[in-house]
């Protein structure tokens, strides 16, 4: 099971109620970070989540309520008493942006991997989780992400004993690992079933509506995107400064076949987000407005056969 | 009148109920600050100050705790419309920590002068506050600060009418310029009486008790100090890291003979702080517990004559 927590809803700056638009994931013990804003690490102690399993910090793009609370954030982690090496994920620019940064931070008890992200789309699969970078549309250099725990398909017990496999190889195999016995090679595909339905999560802040961000977040079971402005008449504004309003947010929802969308990244002076919903569920039905320190735990779908 | 807000009472990170330590000041329509570590921002909400008349930023020293909130500090002060120049004050390095910070705050509708302070002591005059900042004993390049607001003399009439300087130059007098009149000179100090007693502020975090703190914060109408540690066994700890408990910062103040203590820059592992009160004011009677968005105005002595 993968658990979802939206830290803070707000973009731009962050505001007494509304702390700045980052998500934190925890899988098997590991913890994944997307954006890391002024005060994060307050809505991490907050949620009552934990520094010490943080293995990864993406981070959408380097404006500053999206990168501003990583120095604090390293600090903390190193009190945490943190030894293992931390990777940090971005668009280009990234290993200057944390270098500058750093100049408040340069004292670190872990080392500080950064991996830059390379063209429009990128995968990468780090402690369990397949994380996948695409680029959107955005007044700078700015990327989306979706975050999978794949499933793998399901044991042949049959299959396993008409090849006569011993018990004991089983184990081996379903870890994906090849197997030797009595001269022969037995590989997974041998008694593993086609991969399973696994968890999807996808996370957008700041861009236009793309076709990228339709694709990749098609048929997640958790959207979570940017909801600059609900109000319609600030769709020009939204046009302007390459945000999205909520109706945009549902409509790609809607357009990629999502599960649920949870909007966020919400304009500072937005104050009664909720009156907009109804409108907002005209569009798309399973829209929720993201809340500060909002979880979902997400489960393997149980199927029929099980 | 002179008000002072302790935006924040925490030391090292902020946590959820305790912003970082960070102190503002209002007088005569603009403001002044000093610290500004993550999420000092949000405290400047919090206590419902404005950001726009903020001139001038004090820096202690160049701890992640005690300016990690400047490039978001200056993204909201841009984004509250300033255009007037913006003055940074810090120890030697200013200038390298501002422009390698600024990385995610690179574009700004005002200009940001940095100062740094050359020496152990320095006197800045602006904005009607006269800053001093006093060199202190931490394990990095520390200053502390007092913030005064002078008063001058008052204006003797008797005198004035004794040198027949006509009415109409009183107030040029007064505000400290010379003037002719048929072929005389009449000089401020002709007319003035000695200056009076103004309002003073000494503002200190990190350091070990110094020679240097008790002189400068001598006869402090308010004496905001760092007590990192309450118990009394945390001493050991308090000299190893250079800082001070609780019962150090009375002894300061009592030293300095300061009207009021407030004491801040608690370590996060102090919670009951007020429990070790009793014992604090045995040392120092008008010593209080920091509290974030405590305020106070200070105004000027009435004095007998008046």
């Amino acid at each position: 099971m993968l658990d979802i927590c939206l830290l803070g809803t707000a973009g731009m700056m962050p505001l007494p109620y509304r702390y700045l638009t980052s998500m934190m994931a925890r899988y098997n013990g590991s913890s994944l970070m997307i954006d890391c804003g002024e005060a994060t690490q307050i809505a991490v102690k907050k949620a009552g989540w934990s520094f010490h399993p943080i293995d990864i910090i993406c981070f959408t793009h380097y404006h500053a309520d999206h990168i501003s609370g990583l120095p604090g954030m390293l600090l903390t982690m190193g009190n945490a008493e943190r030894t293992q090496p931390l990777t940090l994920i971005g668009p280009k620019g990234l290993t200057r942006v944390v270098s500058a940064l750093r100049v408040i931070a340069p004292e670190l008890p872990f080392e500080v991997q950064c991996i830059e992200i390379a063209g429009t789309t990128q995968t990468f699969s780090l402690h369990g989780y397949e994380i996948t970078a695409f680029q959107v549309n955005h007044n700078v250099l700015c990327y989306g992400y979706t975050v999978e725990i794949k499933r793998q398909g399901r044991f042949c017990v049959e299959q396993a004993q008409a090849l006569s496999i011993p018990k004991n190889y089983w184990g081996i195999l379903q870890k994906g690992e090849q197997v030797q016995y009595e001269g022969r090679v037995y590989t997974p595909d041998m008694v593993m079933g086609p991969q399973r339905k696994g968890i999807k999560v996808t996370y957008c802040t700041d861009t236009r509506p793309t076709e990228s961000l339709i694709q990749n977040a098609d048929n997640s079971d958790l959207f979570i995107c940017e909801g600059m402005y609900a109000e319609k008449e600030k769709l020009a504004k939204a046009k302007q400064y390459k945000h999205m309003t909520f109706y945009e947010a549902a409509q790609a929802a809607k357009e990629a076949n999502v599960q649920e969308l949870w909007l966020t990244h919400f304009s500072p002076s937005l104050v009664h987000a909720e009156e907009y919903m109804p409108k907002v569920r005209k569009i798309f039905p399973h829209a929720q407005l993201g809340k500060d320190g909002k979880m979902v735990v997400l489960n393997f779908t149980e199927e029929a056969n099980v």
